[in-house]
């Protein structure tokens, strides 16, 4: 099996507040992000914070799409990690519409290869901060 | 509840593929580095593949821990990524630890505030793909 991965780190802003607080339809919007981009799903889980604000993740065959919300500030961060012919931007735009984002910040990390490579698919700060 | 989070984006290599086929052994390595860098767990799930493998979640309070194992390649690919004063450089190293991890890819991606921020903390190539 190939280690090579296409890694999503998605910041979604400006969504709609009320749709990021329902667990049910943060859910739904991930498994179908997943079914949508053809992935094999293995496990769901999510979880509902109090007083709102919803974790989750879905791990698929090709890895895992993750969420966290932040109602209050309308935000949510949102990982879709895939290996193989999976695409992952297919998913990152299904999650974006159901969340109504209005607007987003993203970059690709190309990992299960050395070195690590990042893609800046929005403007990006970058630092070189070696261990 | 403040939106910016720490992520880190680890790929380990030479790890002692004995231990990255164990679900056991991963799961525990991961539970054991949330608890030590004090997160506060909220939902556990690991999944076995078929010959080997091994992908799992840790939820937090602070947001999550993901692992997927690559035993024929020695290779597994973890993310720490947290909100709060949860330092995810302490969960990082005890995994590397209980891997036995050779070497590492290492990227902090800075998220929840606008732009996206990515400290290299290994070697990294950088490329600009604005969509």
């Amino acid at each position: 099996m190939d280690t090579i991965g296409r890694h999503l780190v998605i910041d979604l802003w400006d969504c709609d507040p009320e749709l990021l607080k329902r667990i049910s339809t943060v859910q739904k919007s991930m498994v179908d992000a997943a079914l949508e981009g053809d992935a094999d799903i293995r496990e769901v889980i999510f979880h509902q914070f109090e007083p709102d604000g919803v974790s989750g993740v879905v791990v698929i065959s090709e890895s895992h799409l993750t969420i966290h919300t932040f109602p209050e500030h309308g935000y949510a961060s949102v990982d879709v990690y895939t290996c193989g012919n999976m695409d992952p931007h297919v998913s990152m735009r299904v999650v974006a519409e159901r969340l109504k984002a209005g607007s987003y910040e993203m970059v690709e990390v190309i990992r299960g290869q050395r070195p690590l490579k990042v893609e800046s698919r929005t403007p990006l700060i970058v630092e070189n901060v070696l261990s």
